[in-house]
């Protein structure tokens, strides 16, 4: 399908090499309003590339961040923003594998293709360009590409800064897609599908016939369920406490929901009376201890496997007793669900072309990039899932 | 290699269905020593085996059970031991894969070929025979086979009870092994040397070239260490406060020592200096949280695993926060090195025999059964890894 992306052609020839003024969204202070302002975007360094973002689009992390939660985290001015799609605008020296015009996404957890882990076919883990939310400075020079019209630097966040008509980001955070790609649906890949569906696919390895459950319906849950419906999980149970989300689940394969305020016993144990002992895998997709305990004995025993998903940002420890792990059961982190971006996701976004997996769930509102506040608002509400920003 | 067991042939023809009178161990209350006397032992009931046994050793889970740690475990009189190897003296109905004359090691972890855990190849858990500390009677009837000379019942420890000449099993908690395998020897497979091999073997699944770390050189640490190097693992760092263990460790492959108190830096920090960054596999078997952690972070990030081995009395919880295992680092537990005993130990015996796996350092003391008390001390002090005791 050719949705015309000619029409989004940039005007890098009139750019490239210069310095760029363009719209931002830009946080001055934990939980202060998003300022839509002018901000001026340098061009890209030594392996560096500066992207036109066509859409983004909001997740958790970037609502955490925004509300400071993390004292060591806070750096302001900043660019937040994690999920996009657009096109490159120019590349600096040394990018081979992007080019002018490119389609091309975003991600966090970068891939620099020559560290002990990204040579590993175990991880997808980068010791150099590694999601690191205290980092907030480009790893050339240790300065940041954007500043205020005044000429004071504006942070960089989780190596990509998407919510700005312009950013720029190390080459090994961002991959070139196929030009027919829808680029609107392409934004959910640069985090929250892709984490949902990798944990399904790379992290737990669904197999055909075999039962899940979900603690968390937010998109990430729901891309779990996607995730593990395209592999054939037979049966695929959806935890949350808010019913609205009940619905839009059944669209992405869930089978089965389960709200714990209806319930008089815990959660694991309605799940181990509808299973036979209990679930294959788990997912832990909210960030809340009590939840990944629940998720954690919801498991057969045996061999159930837990993916943790959601970030925890209390300093509480894993609330389990290392006999418990002598029971068969096991857990494990999951950082983008395991995909390596540079060198899975172009298959990813195929996929995702083919219908093989389906995102038409995902997107529940869209908006014109200047009302970004509103759509931080109705994630905050539960109403959204993914609320497509159009810059 | 034919060492003439058919002097060790039973009186079967004798005793089959009748009440056997011998000596056993008696453990008659917390730490105290254990007294040798004569107990009654009743014949096999449906799907149960009576089997003489002639060597037995101890191991810590024995010592611990007889200082009686944990309360609820506590339950006396007992026959405890756990480790051993016999010969069938009668066989309870249904019973088909042995029969009287046939030499056999008794296990804790039971396999009973049907349960959903035993079907499963990911598990060597047993949903009716699995190890059960509070259990002390026989299931088929809620007894014990044991009694004292006035008809008292003394309870039955870890599905085994070996403290005794004769003994009574589940069929499901005892294998026939190969007649020319060394009898002796083969009460190591019964619990420490299979823990430790198959820690490495199955659940680790070291590979070859790859690092390995091991906290802990009792017999279980050093059958882990023996498990490795049969693997192929060119580094083989052994942890241990005690150096007498680094002699003994040199002779099954432990490649460099670690003694904590040598260091003034936390062991993970030493390990991941002499390493690239860290092991590929790390084994805790002390039982201890601070171990634990150290295990743990002893491995490399992004693909390395801690399995734990130790049992950890403490109520104390895993000390480790949950955005800790978004390194991928993992950490899994074992029971049996993940064996199933009736499935998996005859031809783990019949690696021994064929010298793929080498057990002659492991028996470092033989004494004659009426000297467990001395056995059990030398364990205590950490002066034997196992001592045989012949009965």
């Amino acid at each position: 399908m050719d949705v015309g992306y000619h029409s989004y052609e940039t005007e890098s020839t009139h750019t490239a090499g210069k310095v760029i003024t363009c719209r931002a969204a830009v946080a001055w202070g934990p939980g202060q309003p998003l300022v839509i302002e002018d901000v001026q975007v340098a061009p890209p360094q030594k392996m560096e590339v500066r992207v036109k973002i066509l859409f983004t689009s909001i997740c958790h992390t970037d609502l955490s961040s925004w509300k400071g939660e993390n004292e060591a985290q806070r750096a302001y001015p900043r660019i937040l923003g994690h999920e996009a799609a657009g096109i490159v605008e120019s590349v600096g020296e040394g990018v081979e594998d992007m080019k002018i015009g490119d389609h091309v996404i975003p991600f966090f957890q970068g891939e620099c293709g020559t560290c002990i882990c990204c040579r590993s076919q175990k991880t997808n883990l980068c010791q150099k360009f590694g999601v690191n939310p205290l980092k907030s400075v480009m790893i050339n020079d240790g300065k940041t590409r954007f500043s205020t019209m005044d000429g004071n630097p504006i942070f960089h966040f989780l190596n990509t800064s998407t919510f700005s008509q312009y950013t720029v980001l190390d080459s090994a955070c961002v991959v070139k897609i196929d030009t027919k790609a829808p680029l609107e649906k392409m934004s959910l890949l640069s985090c929250g599908v892709s984490t949902g569906v990798g944990a399904a696919w790379n992290v737990a390895n669904v197999q055909p016939g075999s039962s899940v459950a979900i603690f968390g319906l937010g998109a990430v849950g729901l891309a779990v369920a996607e995730g593990a419906r395209v592999r054939g999980a037979s049966k695929i149970i959806g935890v949350d406490i808010n019913p609205s989300k009940f619905f839009k689940g059944k669209a992405v394969g869930i089978t089965e929901f389960i709200n714990p305020k209806d319930l008089d016993v815990p959660v694991h144990e309605k799940i181990g009376a509808i299973t036979e002992g209990g679930v294959d895998y788990s997912f832990e997709c909210v960030g809340n201890l009590e939840v990944l305990r629940e998720a954690f004995l919801s498991t057969h025993t045996g061999w159930g496997l837990t993916v943790l998903l959601g970030i925890h940002p209390s300093p509480m420890l894993l609330p389990l007793h290392p006999m418990e792990l002598f029971n068969g059961r096991q857990i494990v982190g999951s950082i983008f669900g395991g995909f390596k971006g540079k060198t899975q996701l172009p298959k990813l976004a195929e996929q995702c072309m083919c219908g093989t997996l389906n995102l038409d769930e995902f997107i529940t509102h869209e908006l014109p990039f200047h009302n970004i506040n509103e759509a931080f608002q109705l994630l905050i509400e539960g109403k959204s899932l993914r609320c497509l920003l159009h810059l």
